[in-house]
């Protein structure tokens, strides 16, 4: 849905099983994009993602936000014929309240993924999966009820990998990472450049180095793009307070579907 | 054995399905104090762990590190009678390598929990599980290899959560949770205070806000007792700069075992 949604419907989809997979897909030149999801909006970072950022050379080209929407998808007509449910573990998190108002004591079958889910579902009488318009579409079953996740806001964020910085937009983002020396004030130090130029972080995430225990890589998202004064001071003296710094990429912001 | 670590062997163990039922358990009464994880070395935050301590009322109470150990527990007395493996994806992961080179091509099972694994490694011929040794003294089946883990830095950090915060033993630190308000430089300005007070702040995380999409927690632990001086100061200071601000504890620093 990502992929659609950045790329349009006509651009040629490579499924990968792995966001490893992804990344050396487009490393080695097979894919002219990757895909990835960087960060959820209640689950918070998809740490993967992030620790293969920090070697790889690829560039973060773009962002794209997706409302994530869970559907009943079934052969059934009616949801009183539903005895089984199947889903991902997290999109039965994600619908429990809604299960538990409309569909009790069904037997739930967790599965490795929706997609499956829908699969399953597709074979099988009396059965329901939880899962998205597009896997239905693709297996040709029905939508029996729309929209059966418990919160609204529910996104996904996700990461466009690619082996250049597109061009300026107006209305961009940069991303970078960047290891804080060992000792007081040092994260303020490294925040400081950004604070005295105006700069508006739109994230700051740490996440452990695999180096050295309990030591932390900091991933910070701002708005700007990499060529802007103000972005390009701002980072020459994060250079000179950092141990690492290594900017990520410049793209385009992207739009928010949760609003 | 974080529990074992803190509160020696003889105290009275209470085990629980899930961190929401080590909470729930000291909140009731029904035990003095919880231990969960919160943070491994290489795999981050526990991010339950966190989002819980946002609306508990318990006092984060004290913290143990615990350096991740595998080892090859097994009725049989050669590695070489073995043909099937058991363990959790996450320890079987840990040990990739050691399994690649001592036990290729052996069929691997994946199960909930290592405790299970040996369990079951327990119970059959020509198997093995990946696990502790607590659990190998547990169900008396023998440690056939000893520290199999591939990475030597690998721990796991836990809270102690208990009702009220234990007295100051001048090496201790302390953990906040705040959310700062959607300005630029606003989180340089909620670090400011501890920087001016030269306060070390050991970590710093940010967990996505439940309430509204792209918002977030921070987390920090710093060095200090709630009551020290400046520490007050600067928390003083800070309840000014930011939306929310939550003491979450004052604990005696763990030791570390990775050093």
């Amino acid at each position: 849905m990502a992929v659609i949604k950045q790329f349009g419907s006509s651009c040629k989809l490579v499924p990968e099983p792995s966001i490893l997979d992804v990344f050396q897909d487009v490393e080695r030149g097979r894919s002219k994009f990757g895909v990835v999801p960087v960060e959820n909006s209640s689950e918070g970072s998809v740490n993967l993602a992030l620790d293969l950022l920090i070697t790889s050379d690829l560039k973060v080209s773009g962002e794209i936000y997706i409302k994530i929407i869970h559907s009943l998808i079934s052969r059934e007509e009616d949801i009183k014929d539903i005895d089984c449910i199947f889903s991902h573990p997290q999109a039965i998190a994600q619908c429990r309240g809604w299960i538990q108002r409309n569909l009790p004591a069904r037997e739930i079958i967790e599965t490795s993924s929706t997609a499956e889910a829908v699969k399953m579902a597709g074979q099988k009488k009396r059965c329901a999966a939880i899962g998205n318009e597009i896997a239905a579409h693709h297996y040709g079953i029905n939508i029996l009820v729309r929209e059966i996740q418990d919160s609204p806001f529910n996104s996904t964020r996700f990461f466009v990998l690619g082996k250049e910085i597109p061009e300026r937009t107006g209305r961009d983002k940069t991303s970078i990472c960047f290891t804080t020396p060992h000792i007081p004030g040092s994260l303020y130090r490294a925040l400081e450049p950004f604070a005295l130029e105006g700069i508006n972080l739109t994230r700051l995430e740490s996440r452990p180095t695999r180096e050295r225990p309990w030591e932390y890589h900091f991933f910070a998202d701002m708005e700007g793009y990499i060529t802007d004064e103000r972005l390009k001071r701002a980072i020459e003296e994060l250079r000179n307070r950092v141990e690492f710094i290594k900017v990520l990429g410049s793209y385009p912001m992207g739009e928010r579907e949760d609003k």
